[in-house]
């Protein structure tokens, strides 16, 4: 049995649950909370050296952080995940270009508002991430002009990864108006049987 | 036949020639200034909309970016990248931790530093890189205490990943003095057969 330590409001986290909800895999939930500290305990941190969620639990004594690299390992085999070349690869491309040049930008914006509450001494920081995540937002925006999904025409984790942000990217102060393939494209993940909601009860 | 498009003196390139040159795959190096604004022009975005480097050429039209796929991608099969499992996601979760833990302090800190001259607006940017870094290099050392390289006893493409710039790390103001472990790992990879310094002239 699976155990993912997480919180499901986070981006990175939700990844793990909206994966595991498709492919209906079994796990347990552990809420996670960094605004309370709970990364920088002892004891988490002797299980992720990095005291960042999510977290993948297997067995009694393997870990595997990173929220990428836990959605490569839960969806091998999978159709989430093509078996081999160019496919496999576009995927990864998606996912690293995710994690430094979307994240960075439209995740952390939405911390600092959301969760937050934008005080005076990160308002600056806040609006420096607005050009980086409209930058991301229109590479999205120009692939999913020529296909349905990120690679291809079924999805991938890769669509996972970026779903995951990009569609609560209002609560950053991005707004989604401006790009209409992006629009579809979540739609369209969001009819995907099992889908859930990035909501505190769907845990 | 590949083609690179690339700056060896990047990390995130160099990473790209080290596997070809540990694999010996035949390829091209097309040299790409970033500071001279060559990532920027119309004909190098058709091929690559977010405008970095390296770049991946496969036959006419194919295009792969983001370091990290891209060494997933010429990795495969070979004895950089294991089959399957945890060995591999762990892999990604190095290379994953890399992108967003450790180049956004220790590859931009050295970029500052050594390819702007660290000029008077960016000093507190600087500085403010540190901190981070030598948090990613302590979880690095933490692993290196407890394994020869990052995922096992034989070096993988995260190794490559992390190497690319740690080994550079004194550029960027730090001191790998304090990290034992990663100065034994990086003797390790510079003794391995086909090993290339990061030069201008080995492309």
């Amino acid at each position: 049995m699976y155990r993912v330590y997480g919180d499901i409001l986070s981006g990175n986290c939700y990844k793990v649950k909206l994966l595991m909800q498709f492919l209906e895999i079994e796990h347990q939930w552990e809420h996670v909370s960094v605004l309370a500290g709970d990364t920088h305990t002892a004891e988490f941190m002797r299980m992720n050296p990095s005291a960042k969620i999510p977290l993948l639990q297997i067995g009694e004594s393997e870990f595997l952080s990173e929220s990428n690299a836990i959605l490569s390992y839960l969806a091998e085999g999978s159709r989430f995940l093509p078996g081999s070349g160019m496919p496999r690869a576009k995927v990864l491309q998606w996912q690293f270009f995710e994690q430094y040049s979307h994240e960075p930008y439209i995740a952390v914006a939405r911390f600092i508002h959301k969760f937050l509450g934008l005080p005076k001494d990160r308002e600056e920081e806040y609006h420096s991430k607005q050009a980086g995540g409209h930058k991301a937002l229109a590479i999205l925006e120009q692939q999913l002009m020529s296909s349905a999904y990120l690679v291809g025409d079924s999805p991938t984790i890769a669509d996972i990864s970026l779903y995951a942000y990009t569609h609560v990217a209002d609560e950053g102060g991005f707004d989604l108006g401006r790009y209409p393939a992006i629009r579809q494209w979540k739609s369209n993940i969001e009819s995907l049987p099992n889908y859930i909601a990035m909501k505190k009860e769907n845990v």
